[in-house]
């Protein structure tokens, strides 16, 4: 189906159910009695149960199942910053994901401002309700800071346009290893891109998050990382904070050049960034068996048709109408699900890297087609929130 | 039953359901098809949609038919500053009674600040998701200026502890008068409590609210509102800023002195401060059938059964064992119902008349003991939104 089919019927079913969410009461209003216990007198109960211990929060009320989906508008989708109001469809949708795939509550949270102190501020302000906050489409580099300010407020912050893709896109990595018979810790990768996902699944990939376990890392054997200007070396003059925060653990050899130049014997193309961008000449250049996860949202780096023409071993894109689609909602409800039950304080990499193991376990025999599990897969958020659960270090 | 026995079940019920609410997803999610409209790529359209017209939020999202129940935890019941967290349950047990009563969609906002100026900031901040503001239970009198700094923001905002009960309590008084032969008109009223809701009543029986339609406004004869230090009079040198604005409407006559001289031939008492004031002595001074409205809770200023042996006329409360319930629940869902089905940007002084009249004509042939609807009347909220709608001047 063709795009603008999808949009006009999108509009049609949003129009027809004024947006997607509903919120309801769990428990009966029918009678005085009922509401002398929901509301006043008895509510006080349940209040000053929490004023004693904040931690009764967790099961009086819908804290300890409900999410925060919060977002300023500044990088949605593919359109950009489209701002607040405009963002609400995505945020909605996301809380309706939330629910169908973790079984958890989540709220849209759109916020009129995109300066990266008061969105600090606020998420903090608007906490006490929440268990978790999934940050969502905010534009980098201020997405990696107001993720970062707010590690400490004591629920889970997670920005799942960074670790989302990130994990989902290692999981599919780890499989399609098996399927080429290549060794992680052997790969050479290519990453297109220096935004959100670009950022963390190079970090992710290097073990490069804090705060990991001694042994629990993941690291293949060199990421270069290239944006629009090429490759991201120390010889460039031009790069923000962020990029060259990546020299430290990218690009061994400081090789300047374009994308054609950093991909010569690479073993795995990740890309991030623009569509319709590989031609023949960059895939031949690469090592044998050549893996490319085409990320571009909706026009991928290039086509899995023509990936497979020119001898691609395992092709991936963030299309539902492809194989092997690096979708978020393989991790995200997961990961929310087992954080919360824990009550975790926040998401460490431990729990990502476990996250996107289970995930690639969900496919026990994978092959070229199928190194990913489908995203319609309702069984996958509980094996992920095992595992996360299960790597959970207070 | 006793309070303690309300506060150990409502606890139970909450334990049980861990909290009161629950969102769900309106639209079916079982298909590729169904993803790729309720998220992407189809969820493109209804964005791009909102930000070429903002007004189709309110068809495209759940923003039209959506409430934030917004507090700063400092004001909770009459349990008082108990902070944000432990006031989530009354702010979810308020959310559940807009999903019952007027079929709104309401979500509990708890801010970890009570900076003034911080949460008239973080209103503004959240409101693209939101249809209208209810604020609950933050104390005066930093609540006036919260809900006055607000009234520009494009959507209602709507303090209810003063204008919930100023509405209730009129409507009930239009009533009183109706059972007792007297007129609206030719009543002497006393207040007891400067607080919000004191304050509110004051402004909508004395018509002070600056955006009435001409001709609109119910006026009683005089006010003189006492607070815990006597009357409210010229003579006083300890008023805050709210406290002296009500000279210029209040007190006509500057009478000092402490209740009991206030009270002198009234023909109404209005309590919205502490329980157990009022004894023979205030009674027998005031008019001729003499109305009370002894609302603090959970015990008023006088026992119903009291107060008749003395000679009471009517006698109101705010509790649900007594006759003549004064409940805010009788107000707010239709107000919000009403003012979001016209999209109103506020709620006017002609809005609140119209919803104490309609909540008054629910009793049509009022006795001393009927002059208030019943709290669980589900028919009450549809008439007061159609009473909102009528009064609305854009």
């Amino acid at each position: 189906m063709k795009k603008e089919d999808y949009n006009k019927r999108s509009i049609d079913l949003h129009r027809k159910h004024n947006g997607k969410l509903e919120i309801n009461s769990t428990t009966p209003i029918d009678s005085t009695d009922d509401l002398s216990l929901v509301y006043s007198p008895g509510v006080a109960g349940p209040c000053m149960a929490i004023a004693d211990d904040p931690e009764e929060a967790y099961n009086l009320t819908i804290k300890g199942r409900t999410v925060a989906v919060v977002s300023d508008g500044s990088a949605v989708l593919g359109l950009g910053n489209i701002g607040a109001t405009a963002a609400i469809p995505v945020m909605e949708g996301k809380a309706a994901l939330f629910k169908k795939f973790a079984g958890l509550n989540a709220f849209p949270i759109c916020l009129d401002t995109q300066d990266t102190d008061e969105i600090i501020r606020t998420v903090k302000l608007i906490a006490p309700v929440f268990g978790g906050i999934n940050l969502e489409d905010i534009s980098a580099p201020r997405s990696f800071e107001i993720e970062q300010s707010l590690q400490d407020i004591g629920i889970p912050v997670f920005h799942d346009d960074q670790h989302g893709t990130a994990i989902v896109t290692l999981a599919g990595i780890i499989n399609a290893c098996k399927v080429t018979g290549k060794e992680l810790s052997d790969l050479k990768i290519i990453i297109n891109g220096a935004g959100a996902a670009g950022i963390a699944i190079t970090k992710l990939l290097r073990c490069q998050d804090t705060d990991h376990t001694k042994g629990s890392c993941i690291t293949v054997k060199s990421i270069i990382v290239c944006d629009s200007k090429g490759i991201i070396s120390k010889d460039r003059d031009d790069l923000t904070d962020v990029k060259r925060s990546l020299l430290g653990f990218t690009n061994p050899n400081n090789i300047s050049g374009d994308l054609l130049t950093a991909m010569q014997d690479a073993d795995v193309f990740i890309g991030v960034s623009k569509g319709d961008l590989l031609e023949a000449k960059h895939i031949e250049t690469m090592a044998d068996k050549p893996i490319v996860f085409a990320l571009a949202n909706p026009i991928p780096e290039i086509m899995p048709e023509k990936a497979k023409e020119l001898g691609v071993a395992v092709i991936a894109t963030g299309r539902s109408d492809y194989p092997n689609q690096v979708n978020n909602v393989l991790a995200f409800p997961g990961i929310f699900k087992g954080a919360l039950q824990v009550r975790a304080n926040r998401i460490t990499a431990d729990m990502k890297l476990a996250a996107a193991r289970a995930i690639a376990e969900c496919q026990p025999d994978p092959s070229e087609d199928s190194i990913i599990p489908e995203a319609l897969n309702l069984k996958i958020a509980d094996k992920v929130a095992k595992a996360v659960i299960d790597n959970y270090n207070k």
